[in-house]
C-alpha cells in the first residue's frame, strides 16, 4: 500500500491527526527504567502499545538512537512497529540531505534497514537529492519546508521572487518533485498563517507539523490553518508532552502518556470539523 | 588542538590539499575482500595506511555505514585514525541538519561517538541549527553552501536581494555564525567561477572542496579559485576516484589509491603557488 493510502487509512481508522514523536531521552525516563540495558526498547515499546489506538503514525527521531550507539534498539522498535501495527505509518525522522549515489545510500537506510514507510529530507541540494528516495515507490519523502525553530526563518523567510524561501520550496515540491503522489511537507504549528500559506500552495499534499504540545503551538490554530477540506491532510507532532507526560493518581508512564495523547488527539478533533 | 590549527598543520606537514573520502561501496571492493566480513574495515585501514602520508583530512561518508548497518565499523576506523593519524583531521560526513535539542544529539554523534574532528551540517533550518556543534570548541562545524550536483541551483541559485542563495549562506557564516572560528564551508568544485565568489566573501576560512576526482571537476580551475593568499584554505575532496582506482603493473588496491592520491596531491599543488 502506498504512503498516502496508508496514512489516509489510519486518520480514519483512529479517528486522529495525531503522529507520536518517538525521541527517546534516558534522562527523562522513569526511575525503574533508567538503569536497565534495554530501557530504550521497553520505554518506546510500552509508548507505542499505549498509543497505537490514538496515533495516525508514529515518528522516531533518529538522532536520539544515533547519539547513543543504539542503531540496533531503533531497528527492534521499527520491527515490533511494523508486526504489531502494521497500519500505522512509520515516519523516520532523519532530514536527510546529499546528493544522488549517496541519497541512495539513506534511503536504503530508511527504507530497506528500518522499513519505514516514509522519512525526512532536507531540500537544500535540490531535487536530485529527494529524487533517489523515489525508487521506492510505496514509501513516502517528506520534505523540510517551514521549520518551527526560531532560526528557522534565516533562510526560509528570504524573499526570493516576491515570495519566502519556505513558500517557494512548497511550490518546488508541489509542481515538479510529486512526481508519483509521493511527497509531504514539514511545516512547523508555531507560524498557524504560515501553515495556511503552504496549504494554499499544496492542495492535499500531507504536512507533517511538529510543534504542538512542549512546543507550544496552538492546536485550534494550527488545525485551522492546516486541515484540508475532509478536516484531514495532516499529522500533528507531538513527542515530549507525550513521553514524559507527568503521571497523575498512581499511573505509570505509559497510562500518563495515554492520557496526554488522548488528551492531544482530542483537542485537534474538536478543531477539525 | 582546534579544528582550523590541526589542519593548517596537516596542509604544511603533508604539504597537501587532498582530503580522501571515504565512502565503501562493497559492489567495487577488490574480488578477495568482498565476501569477508570484516570488509569495509580492512578496506578503509588499507586506504588510510597508504594514503595519510598525502592528506591533510580524511572524511567518512556516514550514509554508506548507515545503509548497511556498519556504525560499529565505523566506529573501528575513526578509532583507527585517531590513534595511528591522530595529526589528520577527521571530518564526518553527514549534513545533519535539525533543531535545538535534536542537533545536540547529532553533535555528540559526530562528536563523541565517532571522536570526529569536524562534520558537515545543512543550513536551511538556520543559525539555532547549527549553534548545537559549538558546543564542542575545538571541533569544526562544515556548513553546506554550494554543491556540486546538477539539482544543487534548486535552491542555492535562488536570487536573494541580488545575490544568488549560496552567497548569502556565505555571508551569514562569515559574518554572523563562525562566532569561534569554528566553521568552514562546503563549496563544490564543479563552478570554479563561484568557488571565487565565495573566496571573496569568506576570507581565509576553510573551504571542503568535492568534486574533483570522478566528479570530474578542473583541478587548475579549483585550485586558482578557491586557494588562500598563502596557496592554502581548502580540503579538495576525492573518494571514487582513489578508492576505486584500477590498479596497473601488479598493484594492489591499496597502492593503486596510493598512486592515484599521490598524483591528486600534487596535479593540486602545481597551481597552489
Amino acid at each position: 500500500m502506498k504512503f498516502i493510502e496508508k496514512l489516509s487509512a489510519a486518520w480514519t481508522t483512529n479517528n486522529s491527526l495525531l503522529c507520536v514523536g518517538l525521541d527517546p531521552d534516558r534522562d527523562r525516563f522513569p526511575a525503574h527504567l533508567k538503569d536497565q540495558p534495554d530501557a530504550i526498547v521497553t520505554f518506546c515499546k510500552a509508548i507505542i502499545d499505549a498509543t497505537a489506538d490514538l496515533a495516525c503514525a508514529f515518528k522516531p527521531q533518529i538522532a536520539y538512537f544515533a547519539a547513543l550507539g543504539a542503531e540496533g534498539q531503533l531497528e527492534e522498535i521499527c520491527r515490533y512497529l511494523r508486526e504489531h501495527y502494521p497500519h500505522i505509518p512509520l515516519v523516520l525522522d532523519a532530514k536527510r540531505g546529499d546528493i544522488g549515489a549517496t541519497a541512495h545510500q539513506y534511503a536504503r537506510e530508511a527504507f530497506d534497514r528500518y522499513g519505514a514507510d516514509a522519512v525526512t529530507v532536507n531540500p537544500y541540494m535540490g531535487f536530485d537529492s529527494v529524487e533517489p528516495y523515489m525508487a521506492w515507490p510505496d514509501r513516502g519523502v517528506i520534505v523540510l519546508c517551514r521549520t518551527s525553530n526560531a532560526g528557522g526563518s534565516d533562510l526560509q523567510f528570504l524573499d526570493v521572487g516576491g515570495i519566502p524561501l519556505y513558500q517557494h520550496v512548497a511550490r518546488l515540491v508541489a509542481d515538479q518533485w510529486n512526481r508519483n503522489g509521493q511527497c509531504a511537507l514539514v511545516v512547523g504549528a508555531t507560524f498557524p498563517e504560515e501553515l495556511a500559506q503552504v496549504r494554499a500552495i499544496v492542495g492535499d499534499m500531507p504536512l507533517l507539523v511538529p510543534g504542538v504540545g512542549a512546543q507550544g503551538g496552538d492546536v485550534a490554530a494550527t488545525v485551522g490553518a492546516g486541515k484540508t477540506a475532509n478536516g484531514a491532510g495532516m499529522m500533528i507532532n507531538s513527542s515530549r508532552a507525550i513521553l514524559y507526560a507527568v503521571p497523575q493518581d498512581g499511573e505509570d508512564f505509559a497510562a500518563a502518556a495515554r492520557r496526554v495523547a488522548r488528551q492531544t488527539r482530542d483537542d485537534i478533533n474538536r478543531f477539525r470539523n
